[in-house]
C-alpha cells in the first residue's frame, strides 16, 4: 500500500553496464567517436558522444542490433586500477575522459574493460555482459558537454533497461500513458485552464470547465470541514508589511514572494500564506479554553514569486488557492485533532482512489535546537510523540526522518501516487508550538491563567492548482461525474426529436445537473464522438423510439450501452451518483 | 414602490425658509452674529454662524422657542432685487456675506426679508413664516469657513423641517433606528468582521459569521446564475501592468489602484476590476455566433486604494468580492440579456424584501462625442434605445438623466432603500460597445464573418462589503434563516438534558444546519438571552417534558413560543425554510 524506496541498486549496475555496452557499440559502428559521460538515471541510462555525423532515429536499431550481440558474446566486466598518468595514455585520444582525468581528486583511478572496451569509470558494473537482461533504445538528445552551452554539442542517447522485457513494455506503456495523460495536455483539451501572455506566467486562468470543478471541490472541502466541526473565515489578499514582519515572512521569506507595493509610506505585500490572517483572527478578541479547538478553515489564495525556470503548468504556479486551516488547541487536545487531520487525508484518498501514498514525518535534531529549531526541547519531544502516538493508534503508515522539521514543529509531508505512477507532493501538515508566541496569542486556561495554544496547519486537498493538476492525470481526464465539467450531453438524432431533447436537457439542468443539448445539425456519431472527447460520463441518444416510449437510452463514456429506460429512473441514479460523489458510472 | 424624486421642491423651500427663521432667531438671541451660510439639505437645513461664545446643546431649545414665535407672527417672505453696490452697503457689517456678493457673477443680487431680517438669498422660499409647519433643532457641529481649514471655524445648527410633526417625529426614530442598526456596530456585536492595524485600512477580516454569510450568498449567486446560463470562470488577482494598459486602466484609472509591484523588470499590479480577465477568457480561442451569448460569471476580488479618508466600514473599502460578470452578446441578443439581467434584480430584490427602488438610466450627450463618449452616435441611439426597450417591455421603473453615460456605452445605476430608509448604491450595469474593439474580442458570425460582440457588465448583488453592510442594517441584523449565522440555538435545562440536546444538535448539523449547543451550567433566561443577542432565529430549550416526550419546545427570535412538537416536524420545518429562503420563521 505505500510507495517503495530503496532496493534498487542491482538495477542501477544492469543501467549503468548497460550505458558501457552501447559506448562500445557506437564505438564500433563509428569508428573515432569520443565520448563524453554515461550515467545510469532512473528507469535507464543515456551516453554522451562526439560522432563523425548527426544520428537519426534509424540509428538506433543498428545500435541496438549490435548492443545485443555484445551482451550475447557474455563476457566478463573487469575493473582496474591504474595511476592518473597510465589513465592519461590509455584515453590519449579521448579529449573529454582527459579533461575529467584531471579532475580527479584520487591518486588511484578505476577503468571498467569489457572485450576490447574500456572506460574510465568508478563502477559498480555487473559481472558479465549476459546480465543485461532487457534493454532498449529509445531517444537521441544534443546535450552540451558538461551542461555549458559555450563547449561542444554532443549527441546524448538515452536507453531503458529492465530485469525483464515485460518491464520494459509496462514502462514504455507508463511513458505514454503519462504523455497523453499530461495535465498541461490534457488542461488544453478539456477547456480546464489557460495562461494568457499579457497576465503574466504562473497565473492560472480558470475556464468554465475548470471553475467547476473548483467549485466542486471547494463543496466538498466545506462540507466536509463543516462534519468535521471547522468554522469558515475570509481574509484578504494583501496587507501591510507589519503583518509578516511580526509573522517572521519578512525578511526570512522575503525571496519567495511579490514585492512590495508602497503609497503613502506604508508597504503592503500580497499574502505569501494565510496563518498571519487566521493568528490575527484568533487574536481579535479575548479567547478561553471553551472556545478551543477552534479550527479556522478558509481557500485563501496564496502569491509565491516561483523563479520563472521553476514554473511547471498547475504543478508550480504563482498564485495558489489553498485548502488551508490552523486549528488552535489545548494540548490535552492535540492528539485527537492531529488524528482528525489524518482522517481528512484518508476520506479524501477513498474518495479519489489514491491508493498509494506515503506520510513523511520530519522530527528535529537536538543539535539543532536554537539554530534550525526552536529551543525547548521537551516540546519538541513531546510533540513528535504525539504525532508518532496519533498515526500508530490510526494505523496510519509513515516513516520518520530526522533534522527536516519546520523551524517550529515537526510536520510531516504527503506523497501520493497517481494511477499511472506519477508522485506527487500533495500537502505539508504542520505542528507549531512557536508562531503562538512570536504572534502573541493566548487563551485563558481553565485555572485562569494566560496560556499558548498549540497550531496545527493543515491542507489536506492541496491546492486548487496542484490538485487539479493530479486529477487530471490520475483519472486521465475521465472524472466521476460529481466533478466532471461536462456530466450529460444530450444528443438528438434529427430536429424533430429537439423538443424532447430539450425537456430532457431542462430537467437535468433543474436538478443543477451540468448538461449539454447538441442541437447541431450533425450526425449522431459525431455528436457522440465530440461528447466522447469532452469525457462526458453520460450520453443521452434520443430518437423515434425514445420520443415515443418517452425513454432514453444511455451511453456511457466507457462506450457500455445501458439497457432503454425512463427518464425518471436515469435521474434518480444520477441525483444519488452524484449526491454519494461515488466513482461509478451506474 | 420606487423611490420618489422630484416633487420635493415644496419641502425644500420649506426647509430653506426655517433656515433664514433660525438665522433671525440666532440674531435676536446673539446681537453681533456673523452669518456664513444656511442652504437646505437632505431632510432639514443648516446655518452657520461666527458667534460670541461657543454654543451648547442648552441653547437650542432657546433658538426653537424664538423660531416657534417668528413663525406664528406670520411675516411674509419677500424677494428684492438690487445693484452689487447697493447689496455690500446693506450688508457692510457681514464679513462672509461680503465675500460672497463679490463672487456673484450677476449684476442684480436678489436678497429676501422676514420682518426686519434680511439675508443675500437666490430663494425661492415659501410665502409666509407660518407655512413652515414643523421643525426641530437636532445638532451643533464646527465648520470651517468655506470648508477651507485656513479659514475661520464657524459654529453650525443642523434642523430638520417636515410638513407635519409626525413625519419628524417618524424621521427622528428612523433616525435613532439607524443608528443601532449601524452596520459597524451591529458588526462587531454579531461577530461578523474586523479590522486590523497590522493587516491595513479598508481590508476587512471576515469572522466565522461573516464567513457564513458570504458562503450563502455566493451559494445563493452560483444557483441563481446557473439557472440563468451563466458559466463561472476563475481568474488571477494579479497581472501585469500591459492587461491594463490593454484595457485602459492604466493610465486612466492609476489613481484608484494599488501601486505597481516591480521585480525583474516587469510591473505587476492586483487588479481594480475583473473586466480585463473576463476579456482574455473570451480571447483565449476563436469564437463563433454559437458560442454567443456567452456569460462569464465570478465572485472576484478587486483592489481599489480609497482614500484614507472615504474609507467607511463596510461601505467603502479596498478590497472588495464581487458578484461580477461579463456577457458577450450579438446585437439580436441584448434585449434579452438586458432584460434578464434586470429580471436578476427584481428576483434578489424579492428575496431580500426590498420594496423600495429606482433604476437610473445614464445617457450620452450628442455634444460629448469623441471626447467624453466614445465617437459612434448610431451605436449610442441604439444602444440606448434598446435599453429603454428592455425596461419598458418589462415595466421596470426608471428615470433617465442624459450627459452621465460610462465612456463606452449607457449605464444603469440601482440604488436601493432599506427598511429603515437608507439609501444604498449597490451597483452599476453597463452596456459597453467599445471594450470589445479595444481588447480586440471577436466572433465569426452567422456570415462567416468577424464581428465585435456587445459587453454587458453587471453585478446585481454588488460586492459582499457593500451587501452585508447593507443586509445588517436592513434587517438590523435578524436575518432570514438561511443568511443567519446562527440558525439553532440548543438550551438544556440542566446536565440531565445534555444528552437529549446534543442528540438534536448533531441530526441539526447532519442537516447542514448552522446550530450551537450551549452546555453551560448557566440559567436558562441566562442562556435564551444570549441566543437572543446574538439573533439566533430558534432556540430549542429542552427540559424534563422534552426528554420524557421526545418532543422540543421552539421559542422564536421574536419571542414567540410554538406549541411543544416532535423534532422531526420542526425538522422538516426548518428544511423547508432554508431551502426556499423563506423569510418567514414558521
Amino acid at each position: 500500500m505505500v510507495i517503495k524506496k530503496g532496493g534498487e541498486q542491482d538495477i542501477e549496475k544492469v543501467r549503468h553496464s548497460a550505458a558501457h555496452v552501447m559506448a562500445e557499440a557506437v564505438q564500433s559502428l563509428f569508428p573515432g567517436t569520443k565520448f563524453g559521460i554515461g550515467p545510469a538515471i532512473e528507469d535507464g541510462f543515456y551516453y554522451d558522444f562526439e560522432l563523425p555525423r548527426a544520428l537519426t532515429a534509424e540509428d538506433l536499431p543498428l545500435i541496438e542490433t549490435r548492443m545485443a550481440e555484445i551482451v550475447a558474446s557474455g563476457v566478463p566486466f573487469v575493473r582496474e586500477e591504474m595511476s592518473r598518468g597510465e589513465a592519461r595514455a590509455l584515453f590519449a585520444a579521448q579529449p573529454y575522459k582527459l579533461e575529467l582525468i584531471d579532475e580527479i581528486p584520487e591518486d588511484k583511478l578505476s577503468v571498467y574493460r569489457q572485450g576490447a572496451f574500456v572506460d574510465l569509470c568508478r563502477g559498480p558494473h555487473v559481472a558479465n555482459t549476459r546480465d543485461i537482461k532487457a534493454f532498449k533504445l529509445i531517444n537521441i538528445a544534443g546535450a552540451y558537454w558538461r551542461g555549458d552551452e559555450h563547449r561542444p554539442m554532443l549527441q546524448r542517447i538515452y536507453g531503458v533497461a529492465f530485469h525483464t522485457e515485460k518491464e520494459i513494455e509496462e514502462h514504455l506503456a507508463r511513458l505514454e500513458e503519462a504523455k497523453r495523460r499530461d495535465h498541461r495536455k490534457l488542461g488544453k483539451e478539456l477547456d480546464i485552464f489557460t495562461f494568457d501572455d499579457d497576465v503574466g506566467p504562473g497565473l492560472p486562468l480558470w475556464l468554465p470547465n475548470g471553475a467547476a470543478m473548483i467549485e466542486e471541490i471547494e463543496k466538498l472541502a466545506v462540507e466536509t470541514e463543516f462534519r468535521h466541526g471547522y468554522v469558515r473565515v475570509r481574509t484578504p489578499h494583501l496587507a501591510k508589511e507589519d503583518l509578516f514582519r511580526r509573522s517572521g515572512h519578512l525578511p526570512y521569506y522575503e525571496e519567495s514572494m511579490y514585492p512590495p507595493m508602497e503609497l503613502e509610506g506604508v508597504r503592503y505585500y500580497v499574502k505569501p500564506m494565510n496563518c498571519p490572517m487566521h493568528h490575527r483572527i484568533f487574536g481579535s478578541r479575548p479567547r478561553s479554553y471553551r472556545d478551543l479547538p477552534l479550527r479556522l478553515a478558509e481557500y485563501g489564495t496564496c502569491y509565491r514569486y516561483e523563479k520563472s525556470g521553476e514554473l511547471f503548468g498547475l504543478m508550480r504556479v504563482r498564485s495558489m488557492q489553498m485548502n488551508d486551516s490552523h486549528i488552535y488547541c489545548m494540548e490535552k487536545q492535540f492528539e485527537e485533532e492531529f488524528a482528525g487531520v489524518i482522517f481528512l487525508y484518508l476520506e479524501y484518498f477513498k474518495l479519489f482512489d489514491i491508493k498509494e501514498f506515503a506520510m513523511r514525518l520530519s522530527t528535529h535534531a537536538p543539535g539543532g535546537l536554537g539554530k534550525k529549531y526552536v529551543n525547548n526541547p521537551e516540546l519538541w519531544l513531546k510533540t513528535e510523540e504525539m504525532v508518532r502516538k496519533a498515526l500508530d493508534h490510526n494505523h496510519i503508515p509513515y516513516y520518520e526522518v530526522a533534522d527536516e522539521a519546520a523551524f517550529y514543529g515537526p510536520k510531516i509531508d504527503v506523497q501520493i501516487k497517481s494511477v499511472i505512477g506519477r508522485e506527487f507532493t500533495l500537502a505539508t501538515n504542520q505542528v507549531d508550538f512557536a508562531q503562538a508566541e512570536r504572534c502573541g496569542l493566548t487563551f485563558v486556561n481553565e485555572e485562569g491563567k494566560e496560556e499558548r495554544p498549540l497550531i496545527i496547519h493543515r491542507a489536506p486537498l492541496g491546492t486548487h492548482e496542484r490538485l487539479i493538476g493530479f486529477l487530471l492525470e490520475h483519472y486521465g481526464g475521465a472524472f466521476p461525474v460529481w466533478l466532471a465539467p461536462l456530466q450529460v450531453a444530450v444528443i438528438p438524432i434529427a430536429d424533430r426529436h429537439l423538443d424532447y431533447a430539450r425537456s430532457l436537457a431542462t430537467q437535468l439542468k433543474s436538478d443543477g445537473i451540468r448538461v449539454k443539448l447538441d442541437a447541431r445539425s450533425e450526425s449522431v456519431n459525431y455528436k457522440i464522438r465530440q461528447a466522447q472527447l469532452e469525457k462526458a460520463p453520460y450520453m443521452l441518444v434520443v430518437g423515434d423510439r425514445e420520443v415515443a416510449a418517452s425513454t432514453i437510452s444511455v451511453r456511457l463514456r466507457t462506450g457500455e450501452q445501458l439497457p432503454s429506460q425512463p427518464f425518471e429512473s436515469f435521474r434518480e441514479m444520477l441525483r444519488t451518483i452524484i449526491a454519494t460523489r461515488s466513482g461509478d458510472l451506474r
